[in-house]
């Protein structure tokens, strides 16, 4: 149990923080314009609380991510209560970029646990998972359920439903995969592959769908240069980040600066490879997962700790022989997995308000109209029926697991309905069912995917 | 030496640091309107990167703090040479943010450094040097110095001119302090002592000379409320903070949620602390140093690496009694500082931001008039000796070292200052005069605390 013998503390702590969250929230609401960053600071705490309390979900065997999704959704849903205290930390620009950048941390936290030798074994499969996942929710989107569920729209309209259908949001699955400790399973490492594939086809399909809406056609040179700088960069950053990473990792251990030195260079490697990603087109995600990769393959010793490290060593130096060999054990176990020991709090701090502020952007009201609600279940159904199908590509691997850890659409879909409104192609209503079918996929890909890894006995927890 | 063998790919990382550092700012540049994420990813990892090789400066016996300093003077002011890359960064909101943040950390940091009870036994001591070292500056600032070196200004004028004076930025001399590790000393205690009592008594010189300039007069009610919301501030976040604490860390060391849990309520801490600080109109870094200061108190057990922790744990059960103790010697240290290690990843990525963005803002063209300049050096010269005259009040303690300790202004100065331009009393000449003073002080205290600590034999490295 996790409370405390003193309740009265307890309750305390309870009435206390209730009673800062609706000072400072009421602060706030009553003064106009930007956030002060001290304002900003308290809002960082009550997202922060909120969401590790949410993550007590743990204790009724969800996933913490879909905790903090929850609790995000409810805090962002009080205004329909007619509790408007939240909305200042919803549009607050330093919140959003702190959540922007919690994401690059975990893609990059995921990249650093993701080896690229096992990415390249399951490279076949992630690629067919990738293409099929991309290809059945496109044509069906299009061609299918668009002109089917919304009848009488223009065809440039089917093609950005069709569109947003194939992104694939690999932040939700990856901290599901986390959360069970499964990122090492073959199944998790095609879902990542395929996800960063499925990001870069996106790209590709964005520009063309774009074009074709701007100038009602597209070369097939215009294609062929944005498909060749996007496999170009992750090449590249695999090929030339393989070879300068030992170079770093072997100066960097001969550095005697202490640990700010190392850590600041191992931040700073994975926001260029992010700012790298975006400035030809890709997610910064994807330059944060590329950029872990890289890492990996290096061994960063001595990193976090040094002087407990220093103190084990020593006293390893004069024990008996198996005490020595137990104690070695351990260090190099702690050793291998130094760079991840000191992003973790980074993480800790960062990670979840990403999740939290997902949820408070999502606006439940889209759901009220009958209509809209049918049309975008329907449309959710067909998102994750093509996801499932391009599962079957998976080969030798838990086909559910995969089907059901491409679902979740996330911000990449968003980014593509936000896109599709500024062109002007996507109506408020598609827009409205395209947030639903987002919401949908993002809010039951957790707990559907937690129970097809528990069933298939992969969870290690 | 820090050039690794392979110096060519030395060279190879240098030239594509820089590439990539004047693309990005390029890229910037031309771009109008707000930074993207992306951009200020780049901004952050190149400022990072600056910082931490300004930091080689220790290896010159230099304070890193210095090198973070100079390195953003540098870069802020290649505006002067035509380069005008930098400029985005320098009104980047969200890296102003972080670097706010960052002081806030390194103040809830020092406080963890700090024990109340140590501080306790410096009360007096730091009671008569803070307020010695606000009498004597704002006296010779409004009555003597400023009247004879800029004539002809109205009274409020040189009230403003004595009250900026009276400031003490504590930022710059903890970093010095932790830099060289005597932040145990007695003069280090003494000095942030004075300092947080300082920023109480600044706040309310600031309040009352703003209430004489806008209305001519002010009431001592005003001023006793002023007064008295600040120390009951003080001195509820201690006495509450000391019966909370160890409460919540007795329930935290209960719960088995990882360490997640545990660094996010440290966080939320001193988030909550600062934003209080604020609420009531002191300086947030105050109130991140009585959270530090009270989580002090308290054993955060198996905070970091519990894993690890565990591990040695159970070798150190089954191994001889001489390693044995070794092992839990070893252990006890390192969970006694164990949220320290914490947050020490935090504080690498956001301290030093904190510094260069510091730099970064100050214009050297302020200095191009020489008149502005003498009287700029004689205020400046004034502004050290009002501060070491109230080192001589520290008692059995090296009164240099409190003295210097004292003098920076840094941005507490500068708060002062915006606040009487803001009410029209500080005309653009005495803003000038102001930020060179408080240029001066900032710079020039490191490397002379720096001098004066190693004279005296109290450093520790």
């Amino acid at each position: 149990m996790i409370i405390p013998k003193n309740k009265f503390a307890y309750s305390g702590i309870l009435v206390g923080l209730l009673l800062i969250f609706f000072t400072g929230a009421e602060a706030w609401a009553t003064s106009p314009g930007a956030a002060t960053a001290a304002e900003t600071y308290l809002w960082l705490a009550l997202l922060l609380l909120f969401a590790k309390i949410s993550g007590l979900i743990e204790k009724i065997g969800q996933t913490a991510v879909l905790g903090e999704l929850l609790i995000g959704v409810l805090l962002g849903n009080l205004y329909l209560l007619g509790i408007d205290l939240v909305e200042p930390a919803k549009t607050n620009q330093i919140i959003a970029f702190l959540a922007e950048l919690g994401v690059v941390i975990l893609l990059f936290q995921i990249g650093l646990e993701s080896s690229p030798t096992a990415m390249r074994k399951v490279g076949v499969p992630a690629f067919l998972v990738a293409c099929i996942g991309v290809a059945v929710p496109f044509a069906t989107g299009t061609y299918l359920v668009g002109p089917w569920l919304l009848p009488g729209l223009s065809d440039n309209a089917y093609l950005f439903l069709g569109a947003t259908l194939t992104a694939t949001s690999v932040g939700i699955t990856a901290r599901v995969f986390s959360d069970l400790n499964v990122l090492q399973s073959r199944e998790a490492q095609i879902v990542l592959g395929a996800a960063v594939i499925d990001d870069v086809l996106g790209l590709i399909i964005l520009a063309v769908v774009s074009a074709i809406v701007k100038t009602g056609e597209v070369s097939a040179g215009e294609i062929v240069w944005i498909t060749f700088k996007s496999v170009l960069f992750l090449l590249g950053a695999i090929v030339i980040g393989n070879r300068l990473a030992p170079v770093i990792g072997r100066w960097l251990s001969k550095v005697h600066t202490g640990t700010g030195m190392k850590f600041s260079i191992m931040i700073a490697f994975c926001l260029i490879f992010a700012w790298l990603a975006d400035l030809i087109g890709l997610a910064p995600i994807v330059g944060a997962f590329a950029a872990g990769l890289v890492l990996d393959e290096v061994q960063f010793r001595d990193f976090a700790q040094p002087e407990l490290i220093a103190d084990i060593r020593r006293i390893t130096a004069k024990s008996d022989p198996d005490t020595a060999r137990d104690l070695r054990q351990t260090l190099e176990h702690y050793e291998k997995n130094s760079l991840q020991v000191l992003i973790e709090p980074v993480g800790h701090f960062l990670v979840p308000l990403f999740f939290v502020f997902t949820g408070l952007q999502v606006k439940l009201d889209v759901f009220f109209s009958t209509a809209t609600l049918v049309t975008a279940l329907g449309i959710t159904v067909v998102a994750f029926i093509g996801k499932l199908v391009a599962g079957l590509a998976a080969g030798p691997a838990n086909k559910w697991i995969v089907g059901w850890g491409m679902a979740p659409r996330g911000e990449v879909g968003l980014i593509f309905a936000v896109t599709g409104k500024a062109l002007g192609v996507v109506s408020d209503q598609i827009f409205s069912v395209i947030v639903a079918v987002v919401i949908l996929t993002t809010l039951l890909t957790p707990p559907i995917l937690t129970a097809v890894i528990r069933r298939a006995g992969k969870h290690r927890k």
